[in-house]
Formats: structure tokens, sequence, C-alpha cells
């Protein structure tokens, strides 16, 4: 089934320390339709980007079988651009340089043939037009929404009203906490299901991910990894296998749920494994299964008789 | 198989967000042995009281099955006594009072019988003190080995030699990263068995646990509880199943040894659901069986063909 995709594209400059790249290609919109394009050949993505956003990266896109036909490209700015600096533990970042460009016009109009798509996932953006884009959209099976703590501090009422029509909320830890006010995370994932979406995962970085839906949790560890090169958009790579599985199956039962989840968990695992978005640019579907497989290695007991 | 514990034995008063309990049951020594006692027959205690100690939990421990000929109750002073207060996020914690009384003269001399046990488990003690108790036993299979941060600051020295003898290292991961020197908690495993132990558990508290054993890792979760009462004594209830297990079985397969590390962390989510050792005083073995078995729902996940 189609999977439509709108977020940033961006072109970063990232400092770990393991090293620098520089202008490469970034933004949430990139990062999950990449991801999903290995699960399904139905992404569709809306974007903006500046006269400068090189034609390889478009190439590139389109080689994913990505559909780019809503992706907008001005005449007059510059692509979005992000210089950020990671430091030692990788956990915490500083924002070097924030220049919206294109990005900040953005206000995508969907065309006809993307407004029946039938899977949604909505990137970080402001939640007003979040709330606009799926206005647009006319029976999708299910939504998918990321925020983050900038909205969630600044645009709280339009991230409520937005909620109320978004079915599954990818979300990490600290938002959850403060989106919920809830310091324990199965009552702050409870608190958030009442503001609509029934389906929430609350990512825990390097901790994994926990699922909620119904009365059903699922944990998911992340993949421990000895050098993580770099973290910029291993959440969005998560939520672009989870819903490119989602979208391939069509199946949103609490099992198939849980599958999604590794998926995303393994796709997000080979994405930090290199810089930006190079983890995920070449993928063999053997790898992936490969990665998949060692998720049940590290997950997976045997059954027991009575102690 | 016999498995002998070797720790404190307290009276703890504790304050959480939930309420305080005065002089209650604590020390490493009772809630590994009580955890472990659900699992095995053959748990011998090594520890210190005082003329304080209550007639009734002595009664208790023995109720347990548990050999307590190793237990000295001392005519002169009082019992180990802690006072702990725990903070909102119940991760933090302050001591308000830690008077060592008995404890501070335990040295323990391990008696004949107890001298052939096939499992040892060494509470958290002076690294010195762990060596002197491993240098009494015979021939075991598997001896553990917890520790603190206080030890790795105060007595490194002490805690390499003892290492040499170990063969399971159970240790929280900022213990980890200290006594590692290494940050990423996979690197810090395979410094720290470069140590001695071959066997790594790192406990990451609300986030579970990862076990590495030769190139294999595995991953438990924390069980998703809404309410934590009390955290203390966690670390040890997760010992307790966990060697508990492993002496039932007698099995060190990798297999084994994550069953024992999904026993250990049933055996601890349940024991925080009470004050002190409340949680685990009278468990049924079915309790613990459909615990186990939501530690199974909570990680599994279905095969998969080819994406």
């Amino acid at each position: 089934m189609s999977l439509l995709v709108i977020g940033s594209l961006a072109l970063d400059t990232i400092e770990t320390p393991f090293g620098k790249a520089e202008r490469t290609l970034g933004g949430s919109a990139t990062f999950i339709s990449t991801s999903a394009s290995y699960f399904t050949n139905s992404v569709r993505l809306v974007g903006i980007v500046g006269y400068d956003f090189p034609q390889e990266e478009i190439d590139f896109l389109k080689s994913k079988s990505i559909d780019i036909s809503g992706l907008e490209i001005s005449k007059t700015k510059k692509t979005f651009h992000w210089h950020g600096k990671y430091n030692f533990d990788l956990n915490t970042r500083e924002s070097i340089t924030t220049e919206l460009n294109a990005f900040e016009s953005f206000d995508p109009l969907i065309s006809e043939k993307f407004k029946g798509s039938e899977f949604v996932c909505l990137g970080n953006l402001h939640p007003g037009l979040q709330k606009k884009v799926l206005k647009q959209i006319s029976n999708p099976k299910l939504i998918m929404c990321d925020t983050m703590n900038f909205w969630i501090d600044g645009a709280y009422n339009d991230l409520v009203e937005t909620l109320k029509l978004v079915n599954l909320l990818v979300i990490n830890d600290s938002e959850a906490r403060e989106l919920s006010k809830e310091f324990n995370l199965v009552s702050a994932a409870k608190k958030i299901m009442q503001f609509g979406p029934k389906i929430i995962i609350i990512k825990k970085g390097e901790h994994g991910a926990l699922l909620f839906m119904n009365d059903m949790i699922f944990t998911a560890p992340a993949y421990p990894l000895e050098k993580v090169f770099d973290p910029t958009g291993a959440g969005d790579t998560f939520a672009g296998g989870l819903m490119g599985w989602l979208s391939k199956t069509g199946d949103l039962s609490e099992r198939n749920l849980k599958l999604a989840v590794i998926y995303g968990s393994a796709m997000a695992s080979l994405a930090v494994e290199k810089f930006s978005l190079d983890g995920i640019r070449n993928l063999s579907h053997s790898q992936i299964m490969n990665r998949f497989g060692e998720f049940k290695k590290l997950t997976h007991f045997d059954e027991v008789s009575l102690i």
C-alpha cells in the first residue's frame, strides 16, 4: 500500500567525535523515505528543497523508487541547512547553525494522486502544518506522527489538536514525559493515548523502544553497537522502517506492529553505523534480514517447564 | 546444586515517595537468598546480624529452606542499619544513616560443609573480603560477584585481584563504565572480561540488563511497571533469581544463561512492587512463571519471510 511521507530535506554538516561530514543529505523526509523504500515501492515524498540541492541526490531518491512528484524546488532560496556537533557520549548535541531557507515557506498542497495514500507519515514539523496536511488526505488507514520538545513547549494547543487525528505517535522518552507530565513511561503512554493516538511508540535511544497498543506492551532493544558513528536520523530511519513494513503488509495487528518495531530498530541500527544517510543508502535485503535475525538472537529465549 | 551466598543482613528504614518502612528486613544476602530459594532448596547463607535481629526473621529464612548455619549472631552489637530516602524518580537516593554495627567485624570462616558449594554468590562486600572467602572454597563450578562504585574508587587493586577469581560479574552500567573507563557498554564488557570474568551482566535499572558471554550478547528488558514501590534490593533479587536458576539446573550454556537473566529480571520486577523484601516473601511458583511468561510476550516476535 502507498506511504505518504511529509517532512524536511536538508543539507547537514555533522560533527561527531569520529569525524565531520559537510553538507551531506539530511532531513526527516529523506531518512524516512529512504528507510521505507526497502519495504515498499510506493513511497511518496512531499517536501521542499532549494536551488542548490544536488541533482545526484534527486537521482538517488528516484533510484529508490520514491515518487518525488511532491518535491518542490525553490528557485530563489537555498536548501534547509543544519550544522550540529555531537558531544563525546553521542547522546547530546548542540546546533551550531540552523538556516531554514526554502523550508521556512513549506506549506504543502497534496496532489490528487497523493491524497488517496493509505499510510501517512508526518515527520517532525509544526503541528499546525501537520494538521493542515492531514485535512487534505481522504481516508487513510493509518496516520503516524513525530514531534519534538520544541513544539510541546511552543505549540502545545496545536499539537493537542493534531494528535486527535493521529493513530500512531512516535516520540522519545523525554518528549513523552513532557507531553504527558508523567515521569513513568507506562503512565505517560496511557495519558498520551487519551489525546488521540491509540498506538504509542516511545524511543529510548541506546535503550531501545517501547510499543504500547491496547493493553499490550512490547519492548525492543537497541542493537548493542560498539561504535555508533552518527546518530543523526536514527529516529526517522526507525519511523521509515516501521511505516515501510506496515505499508507493505497493510496489517495493523499487535503481532505485526511488533515486527514493524523490530524492522524500524534494525534499520536505525544500520543507519548509525555510518555518517548521515550513508548507512542506509545501499543496503541489500539480506543485510536487513541479517540484522533482523540478530534482534531475534538478542531477545529470544527458550520455553521452560515450571520451575 | 548448592548455592553459597555471602553478604549483608540489615534492618533498613526506607522512604520512598509512596511511604516509609521502619527497620524492615534488608541486606544483600537476605534478598539474594530469598530470591534464590524459589529455585533451589540448597541455599546456604553466610552473614552476621546483631542481638536485635528479630527471631521471626530468622524463622522466615528457615521457612525458605535456607541453611542458616553460617549466620553469626553478635551478642554485643546491633544489626547493620541503613536508612535511605529515594527521590521522586526512584532512580536516585540519599543515605541518611549507615550504621555498620555487627557487620563491621564481618570476617567469615566458611564451614567444612559449605566449602564444597558448587555455586558461589558474593554480595557487595569489600573485594578483599570477597577474595578471602573465595580462598576458602574448594572447587566451585561458578563464582558470581557483585561490587559497587565505592570499591571501584576506594579498593581498585583489591577488586582487580578478586576479579581474577570470578567467573560472572554482575554490575550496573555506571559501575561498568567506571571500572572499564569505557563509555560504550559493549566496549566496557569486553574490557572487564580481560580482568577475569568471562560472563558479564550489566544492569541498567529501568532499561533492563545486558548479558555478555563469549561473543554473544543478550538483552532483557525491565518489566514495565506503572508503580515501582521500592527499588531497594532489586539488584540482589536479580542476582538471586539468576544464581538460583543456575544452581537448580547446573547448566552454564549460553542458552541457559539467557533463561537465568530472565528469571533474575522476573524476580526483581516482583520485588520492586512492594516495600523492602515484601514483594518476594511469599510468592507462588505460578506467580513467578506468569511473570516469566510476561517477559516472553514483552520481547518475542514472529518469524517472517524475506522482506
